[in-house]
């Protein structure tokens, strides 16, 4: 028996989340498969992802779309669940062997049992040129949620204007990316000037500015989209979309991928500015990456070389140790990640 | 020479709109092509129609996609400019004769020179079995946006359930005869118990509520719609758009076809569901009319057969004279319109 340190929900999140929403236990492992359960796959995680999706996890919400996790206590092993990187330690699943390396759905502990793992979790390549915590990231759901999102829904032409928010986060940062290496003029919005100098100097966007310290949103976008906005990359909501409507060009569109800004509020911000979808035609799509993972050989196909040849940039704000994850986790919610928010359980 | 009666924008209205915004004066008009103008034809209006867009050029608005009128006095000669059926009294203009059947863009006003009429005004056919008053209706801008609205943007298919605002209203009551047509659960919601009582008994809707009388239109949806809405076409914007949201289903569509509740607000009211667009992954989609004309002789040749059959039904309110002109129109932002709002000018 091992040991097997685990992240478990204390109680249900109201508002926003903090650190002690969640606490830290160690449970005991037998680092192989129980007798009789054919299929599964015993995994030792060594990268966890903090996506902002998991506050809804967190919650109890009436027609809230995700099953919530259930809060544990001192004597129940229920730890929170979410993706990562994993190698097999043992396997009763002709599909993956021991030594293999993982990204899909795990648990938030050192070591979890994967018994249904056929839509869960997935073989990577084990390419030493990319680092393993790449697919938490570029080459994981965030990757594949950039993809989708500008590819599949902005429906994106060379020349156009592109604004993101959130945009040196885990999905702007790459959206980004990609309509720069499409030939689009690119502009994002963070949270600080760290954010803001490493959107300029270091991926390359056009543009991009401090939210925090603009008196007038709809000026900014002014300032910075003089000819207005295409394409608007929606992370946050609120004040912010409020002011992009204002901006929108002509069959303008938009794929809402998140709105962090409004999902701890007890009441979200009101948008006024609706009417403007009228005037200038303009099309506000919601998406969920889990609608487009038949294309991720496609995406990998495209993105892994990019990477490997240094034309695509990822940054990462990188946690050690389950001890920090609770941190990490809650600190997505206040911005205090520079890039994908990963945490490393172990090393290899 | 003849005179001319015309309805005059007085001056710019802020907020709601007022009789007393618009007035009436009498000029004098030669009734023939006056000499050296090329190209024109000189219409007498016949029936003109009242339709919610003309809020947007009465009003002077930073961003305003529309041009506005130019407020008139006693001395100038500018009445305002809307969707009529006219007949030709001269023509200069090879594509016209005396005595043609028109619809398309006049003034309001007994007689018109239009000057470019190639893209303004159509000839229409002469049916005596369809009345002409329906060219600014069912078969003219609003036909033509209903029939855009529903099957091009909303994307319907057999079986759905399709909730309509504002579902009397002169695009209201076709797209709901639309979906019926197509085999859909049909709801509409509209201001008083006549208009309820015109969708379930006359139109044909599955069911309408009088949104005046809801406490809690969250609750009037789900009443309605216990499996859900899959398609809205949203006519009023606001609070209705907001309770829509929560009960919109997966892959739901919403066509904005306009916000009418919104429009005359000093501050639009905010709508705080936005973020159910992404767990829903909902589209939504602005459009206007003009983007779609090229389909216009399709349209006719599908809606003008049921029109004749029966299948398809209309209902107009009426207003007899230009001196009603001013009150029907502002009419339509307070509800009082039951149907097709549509002002008189002359009985042939």
């Amino acid at each position: 028996m091992s040991n097997n340190k685990q992240v478990v929900l204390k109680h249900y999140v109201t508002g926003f989340p903090k650190e002690s929403d969640l606490f830290l236990k160690t449970a005991t492992v037998e680092l192989k498969i129980p007798h009789g359960c054919n299929g599964a796959v015993l995994v030792k995680n060594l990268y966890l992802s903090c996506d902002p999706y998991l506050i809804n996890h967190m919650k109890k919400v009436e027609g809230n779309y995700a099953d919530s996790f259930t809060p544990g206590s001192l004597n129940s092993i229920q730890p929170i669940v979410g993706y990562g990187v994993s190698r097999v330690v043992d396997s009763s699943n002709p599909n993956f062997k021991k030594g293999d390396l993982v990204w899909g759905i795990t648990s938030w502990e050192e070591y979890t049992l994967i018994k249904s793992p056929r839509n869960s979790i997935q073989n990577q390549e084990t390419d030493t040129d990319v680092p393993l915590s790449y697919y938490t990231g570029i080459l994981g759901m965030p990757g594949m949620t950039a993809y989708a999102g500008f590819y599949e829904v902005c429906s994106p032409q060379k020349g156009e204007t592109v604004f993101i928010s959130a945009a040196s986060g885990a999905i702007g940062q790459l959206v980004g990316q990609f309509a720069k290496l499409m030939g689009c003029y690119v502009v994002g919005s963070a949270g600080s000037k760290d954010k803001v100098d490493l959107l300029k100097n270091k991926l390359g966007f056009d543009n991009a500015f401090n939210y925090k310290e603009e008196q007038d949103l709809n000026a900014s976008l002014k300032r910075c989209f003089p000819d207005g906005i295409d394409i608007y990359f929606e992370n946050v909501g609120g004040k912010m979309l409020d002011a992009v409507l204002l901006n929108m060009n002509l069959h303008g569109r938009v794929a809402v991928c998140g709105m962090i800004s409004q999902y701890n509020l007890d009441q979200p911000e009101g948008v006024h500015n609706l009417a403007c979808l009228i005037i200038k035609r303009i099309r506000i799509e919601g998406y969920v990456v889990n609608d487009y993972y038949h294309l991720y050989p496609k995406f990998l196909d495209i993105v892994h070389p990019l990477v490997k040849e240094g034309k695509l940039t990822y940054v990462e704000d990188v946690a050690e140790g389950l001890e920090s994850a609770p941190g990490a986790l809650v600190g997505l919610f206040f911005g205090r990640n520079v890039g994908k928010q990963v945490v490393v359980v172990a090393r290899e």
